[in-house]
């Protein structure tokens, strides 16, 4: 019975996110379907971590097991032939058979997004977070550098995040600028919380556009409450880049791994 | 009078590209009916060059003629309130009179964008050629370096393109490799025949796979013949960038300025 790991790349912009849910389609859904059509058996598929409606993603990682044996580069194309054009599977690799893509994982990599030019772009409009006001790109790093290490981000979890604790750590906030005024926000960190690159994306924008300091976002990490934070930045900015593994499951710590709250 | 010169941007997808066609809808005939909208009267809007069907742009140059005058942030953000989510006026600045957006262009940028990675790229699908066989890059290049100067490119053009000759100047073909296996062509030059930047990439793409060395590229310019150059790269890789110009029109020279085939 191989166990498979695919890394996936998805366009979020017509899901429901990754989760099968009663109101729309879902990548999740998408891929079970291909891989019964693909090797005749329903099983189920589990990802890294539960991207919301309208987040993408370049590197999810998704699991299933099942008695069909193919050789790996069939796994790989043949979902490829089977999935629709906004979905693709990126590598097939067998991995142990108590693998779990969500448990092992030992840190994500986000990348977001936002065109910071004075009018909106269609090229961007799908990708990018369009904010028209200029922002002041010192401003954010210095914000960003409050985020970096092991804090209670309570302040940065959605209301409904069902996550045990609020205790996560950021490795590294980094801002770069890129062409036509993109900036690029790679956040990366041990597990994330409900919604909270978004937050913490929204809430630097509000200092990037000098509404609030740069030390303020060290209060609101301080105040663990959420209505202290900036706005939720829109999901379209959002990819999942990467999840990292290492050999087994990650030591247990406190707020070292995932815990049920690992969804953007 | 005034005459306005947009920089305008699109997603070129969903149109059967610049100029109006009786197929389907144009971006010109978007432009149009915008301006018609915010300024209470239909008057011609023309372009720097007439992008194919599929093609992108975040630099096109479109001009029109009023008799109504408005500061010149209204033009610019009435249209885009009134424009559809996919194409989008840049910036908006007055030109004189004469001011004629093809003839008077001193050279244009394009860019081709081609991801180059062994599976197909949701994120990517829409803007870049996906080429799966790996592409040798220095190959790319020393092939790339034959097409810069002043040369005959016939064997470059459309079977239809309508210029009066093919005599045009590259000045430069630059190949960058980004992330994820993405490699961007730059090729800037005094003005292009119809399909020539796309005839170009298709022909170097030949190359980088290893089907042909790179000083075929120099035979099949030198043979004039559009039969011995590779296939035509798809549209929408393809982005014009930007238009060029100076103080006036440019000083006549052969194959300096556009002449009619000034199409992608």
């Amino acid at each position: 019975m191989p166990r498979l790991k695919l890394t996936v790349e998805y366009d979020g912009t017509n899901y429901v996110g990754w989760q099968v849910q009663p109101n729309g389609v879902s990548i999740q859904a998408r891929l079970m379907d291909a891989v019964e059509k693909l090797l005749g058996e329903r099983v189920p598929v589990e990802a890294a971590g539960r991207t919301d409606a309208g987040v993408h993603a370049t590197g999810q990682v998704v699991c299933f097991t099942t008695g069909r044996v193919l050789p790996l580069k069939a796994y790989w194309m043949g979902l490829n032939s089977l999935l629709p054009e906004d979905i693709a599977v990126v590598r097939a690799e067998e991995v142990p058979a108590d693998f779990d893509p969500r448990r092992w994982s030992r840190g994500k990599r986000y990348r977001y997004r936002v065109s910071n030019a004075p009018s909106r772009s269609p090229l961007l409009r799908a990708t990018h977070w369009e904010v028209f006001a200029p922002l002041d790109v010192d401003a954010l790093r210095r914000g960003a550098a409050h985020l970096v290490g092991r804090h209670d981000f309570s302040s940065f979890r959605a209301s409904d995040c069902q996550a045990a604790h609020a205790v996560r750590e950021v490795r590294r906030v980094d801002i770069q600028g890129e062409s036509r005024g993109v900036l690029s926000f790679t956040v990366e960190g041990t597990a994330f919380l409900k919604h909270m690159v978004r937050n913490l994306v929204g809430s630097l924008v509000e200092v990037g556009k000098g509404r609030r300091s740069p030390d303020w976002v060290a209060e609101v990490l301080a105040a663990r409450d959420r209505k202290r934070a900036g706005p939720t930045a829109p999901a379209h900015g959002l990819v999942l880049e990467e999840v990292f593994y290492g050999e087994g499951p990650p030591p247990r710590s406190p707020g070292g791994t995932a815990d049920g709250g690992d969804e953007e």
